[in-house]
């Protein structure tokens, strides 16, 4: 049976499941602990019973003792209780009960997955859960390649890597085998779509040029001022893809952000307008970058309309490169997936769903666009998605999948075509990825947790749906509630947008206000009032996080939600920065056992008290 | 008392402190488990008994049981027994005891360094710890920067990152206030000194321009067509160079190798040679990277003469930025730090070892170049150090350290000048270094190791000597051996160099052959026998790891090692490779109530056997 309990999967708000933990816990340790001493068990030790009572053996311990004893209660003080519903703030709950003792086992064994000799184990896991991310992507496993990173901002560095070696590659070609490219001049050479010109990799492989060949790219050449061309991202993108243009060598001037429309998704519109322009200026597209799930709003772009677009734009001669950040939302699609793998029908989507909450029409998911964008992920070139975001594993755990592995030659540190050799395991995986050195822990946790979740409707999705599900909720919930009396004033909380996924955006502002820096600086104090600004975050009844829409990085978007606020338009003019609250619900537990109006209930009633303190605090409010 | 008791500190070969840390582990998950259980001690559970009776819970609980179950088999099966004097290989040994529960702790908490919000505890520790490591290696904790990353690769692609930031800002300022440089030609803007070059920068900020300038520097502009000039490296270095200058759009035909000397340190004069051409060619030098404990050979660049080489040509107008990647051997500099702080006389050094070894005269310890070295590394404007290295810590924890903070602002993602704002803590660190998210255990760990032991003789010194001393020891016995006597044939092993550190790099030969050939695959074999090659390596005698020296890393240098084993000249002018084994002897227990010629006595009967077998299963050795 693949099906799963989410609640037994983690150790609990109130670690319910603690006996079970803390026995598989001792039990993963004392086999450990039997294998060292195990090993050729005639070895004699190298401490022994007169070492154990020497005074400075003992005084060892105790400064042992009194550091972890000391780390413990400093852990305690300041820490985070991501466990707890209380936490509704950044993208991060509790891990997986399985991932984090997986994970505390093999740290003692301490495998580097940068080579294969010290890390056998865990190497043949990461092959294993790259094949797994692939699948779960749609693509082809035997054709695809994927492999554990650090976090998605090493993964997205990775994805504009290779990004830019193989835009690099026709006109390479160009300098070293010229009859290779007959006829094709520069612009035609820098619209190379990606197969064709992994197909004319394969060529010049084939002609022994590989060595020469990579002397002329980019890999050898540096980057160029902007030859390859523009770097397209949506506006809400997150800030690593600023840092990747210039890290890349890329330079932030090549980077063109792409505006928002009122869903906060990339306005698909403006990429087509865009687009056009280069084209008649003959400026070449390095890449589109397509977000699903928005670091601030969890908005899911519309990548089947980039996948078009793509298509489209190959026929006038322009082609890119196209990448994905689905750092944050890359597992809900198992949400879309039945066990057998295959993608479901909205039909099939929403029955394994069993839910009474979307039985309402109001509340129906997934939204055809939302559908469709996952739908198409597959188009894309490569995929960064995060196992430490909601795939509910700890951190450093990131991934990066690309489509076609032929590509990996264009960033992999040997002379030699890497797929000559037909090696099953990397003998030097840090040759062909990023990093270097790498934890074989983070490998082994992502395993265990797919193994025992699987990445389908009925493994991830039964998690992550808890989470969407409340988000709507409380989007409609919000929507639909009657003003807040606090101290004889009256409140109201407008939601952002109707949540993509499960991360849901809204502000208070109190009934009459058309003053927007009162709006912000109200919602600025409640967040203060709910973090670790406000004292020990251990004593507090909420915590959430926080974000700033500005027009920078928003257009006018935002103004659109003042003005639901009762905020003129000439008042966002003049600020054009709106303050929100940020709630990522991932934690599955919300309406465990708590009917979601009760919840909503206590929520509400911890908000009141909060702005009442506010109004108490600050004249402005009063 | 600062002084610790080496044994105390780890689990032990044979898991003899196993009580300990199990007493340390359960107490620290009791306590665990108890913060979240006190969490709003009235908050109702998540998960009740009703649901641990449910068929799915049980089969789910069941299904965790097996798949750890299989992992922890699995491990056992393909883990490196890291722990033991068996293993000699890579970098890699035990790791400290309280760092491992460390992180084992932290991971609960699972902290994420990115942002301050989501990590007060941790991103605390990490600050600290950079003030610890920056201390160790003699930067002014006041003005130095100092932070964990996720490996030594990724440390020096940030060195290199700051690098060619830095590099370009003079032309950049020249771009956009002229008065500031004016009267200086390109030559003279591409020859700032890194001071000056930061000086320059806060005059930029004082007149406002800082955004303009950022604008026109390299993080805007992308990398250039080598502009920005070489990157100088010695051919000994570790492969994540030239993956550096690839990714930081720098272009592979910019970095230049500079040739080993027989020591397998960079030569200095070629160095010297190589700086004087440029000079008169007029390109300009980006950076020169020195290597303080080479992967393969751990030796030390001479670090005091690179320092002196940049005053000396900064005086004829070329100035470079330095860098050292100390990813190896960082750690080794707490061999000199007295308990106050101070670098310590050659004496002074050798007082503390307190070791018979050292009596000898031939066993000294530091020679002199390796102590000028380490004295000089504060020269450098920024270190690569790994404490999953000689740290001891658990993987993947790396770092990097700058000489100056001002530096930061050019890799920084935020428009404002970072120091501007006096925060002692980053809000987001995320935004000032290369990563995202980043596991706050990992900075725990490291935390916790420096805590209990201190970074100077007395702490670090007292693990990170043993092994040197068996290094010194092993160099010693092998040169004054006699031949082994195998199935009547004659065999000999020699060292390559007297080490530097702890790794010793030898090979075997048969007295009379002068085959490089047979030689090479006599000790590819060996290196079969003692590895994951030769069937699981749980119950293998002795575990090494092995390199190859060609003439494309090591100019004609091996060659002389090829003749000291009897192979004429002409033979490695014709294969040009030696293969040679590689210990890192990082284990503090290998000659612990074992006296060092017991241990040799087995290494050299493993050996005996190993090469009998191979002389069985190979004709060529009969």
């Amino acid at each position: 049976m693949d099906d799963i309990n989410v609640d037994a999967l983690f150790l609990g708000p109130k670690s319910e499941n603690r006996s079970f933990f803390k026995e598989m816990l001792n039990f993963l340790m004392d086999d450990y602990m039997e294998w060292r001493r195990d090993y050729h068990a005639t070895d004699q030790p190298a401490i022994l019973e007169s070492d154990h009572i020497r005074d400075d053996f003992r005084a060892t311990l105790l400064k042992t003792r009194l550091t972890l004893t000391n780390l413990a209660a400093n852990l305690q003080l300041k820490s985070m209780p991501w466990f707890s519903s209380r936490y509704l703030g950044h993208m991060t709950t509790d891990t997986l009960m399985a991932a984090n003792l997986a994970y505390m086992l093999t740290l003692l064994y301490n495998p580097n997955n940068c080579a294969y000799e010290g890390s056998p184990a865990t190497t043949e896991l990461e092959i294993e859960v790259g094949k797994q991310l692939a699948a779960m992507l749609g693509y082809d496993t035997k054709k695809s390649w994927g492999h554990i990173t650090s976090g998605g901002t090493i993964a997205n560095y990775e994805g504009l890597w290779l990004a830019r070696n193989l835009k690099s590659v026709p006109l390479a070609v160009a300098d070293i085998a010229p009859d290779l490219v007959a006829g094709l001049d520069e612009w035609q050479l820098l619209n190379f779509s990606t197969k064709k010109t992994l197909d004319l990799l394969d060529r010049v492989q084939q002609e022994g040029l590989f060595e020469r060949f990579r002397r002329h790219s980019a890999a050898g050449k540096g980057s160029g001022h902007g030859k390859l061309g523009k770097v397209l991202v949506a506006q809400s993108k997150h800030y690593s893809w600023v840092k990747a243009v210039d890290i890349l060598g890329i330079g932030k001037e090549n980077l063109i952000f792409i505006p928002v429309g009122p869903d906060y998704r990339m306005d698909i519109s403006v990429l087509e307008q865009t687009l056009t322009t280069l084209l008649q200026q003959n400026v070449p597209v390095l890449t589109v970058v397509g977000i699903v799930g928005t670091t601030e709003e969890g908005a899911v772009d519309e990548i089947h309309r980039i996948a078009e677009l793509r298509r489209a734009f190959e026929k006038q001669g322009l082609s890119f490169y196209f990448h994905i950040d689905a750092a944050y939302g890359g597992y809900a699609r198992a949400l879309f997936l039945s066990p057998d793998g295959s993608f479901m029908s909205p039909e099939q989507v929403q029955q394994e769903w069993q839910s009474p909450v979307f039985e309402k029409e109001k509340c129906r998911y997934p939204p055809e666009s939302v559908y469709q964008a996952f739908k198409s992920m597959p188009e894309a070139d490569s995929i960064t998605i995060d196992p430490h975001k909601m795939g509910y594993v700890p951190y450093a755990t990131g991934a990066i999948v690309a489509k076609d592995k032929r590509i990996l030659s264009l960033i992999s540190y040997f002379a030699a075509y890497v797929f000559e050799e037909k090696e099953e395991n990397p003998v030097l995986l840090g040759s062909y990825i990023m990093e270097g050195s790498k934890a074989g822990a983070t490998v082994a946790a992502a395993w265990t947790a797919h193994q025992i979740t699987p990445l389908h409707a009925r493994g991830y999705g039964r998690i992550i749906r808890r989470g969407i599900e409340a988000a709507i909720q409380f989007y409609h919930a919000m929507t639909d509630s009657k003003q807040l009396q606090i101290n004889g004033k009256a409140f109201k909380a407008i939601p952002l947008i109707r949540p993509d996924l499960n991360i849901l955006d809204f502000a208070f502002n109190r009934v009459g206000n058309s003053d927007l820096t009162k709006m912000n600086l109200l919602n600025q104090k409640i967040y203060e009032k709910c973090s670790y600004k406000s004292g020990p975050v251990y004593t507090n009844d909420f915590l959430t996080s926080k974000t700033a829409l500005d027009s920078v990085d928003y257009g006018h978007v935002p103004g659109r939600f003042a003005l639901a606020h009762g905020i003129p338009e000439q008042e966002w003019d003049r600020i054009r920065t709106v303050y929100i609250l940020r709630m990522c619900i991932m934690t599955p537990f919300l309406t465990n056992h708590t009917p979601f109006d009760t919840f909503l209930g206590k929520f509400l009633q911890t908000m009141k008290e909060k702005i009442s303190q506010i109004m108490n605090e600050n004249e402005a409010f009063i």
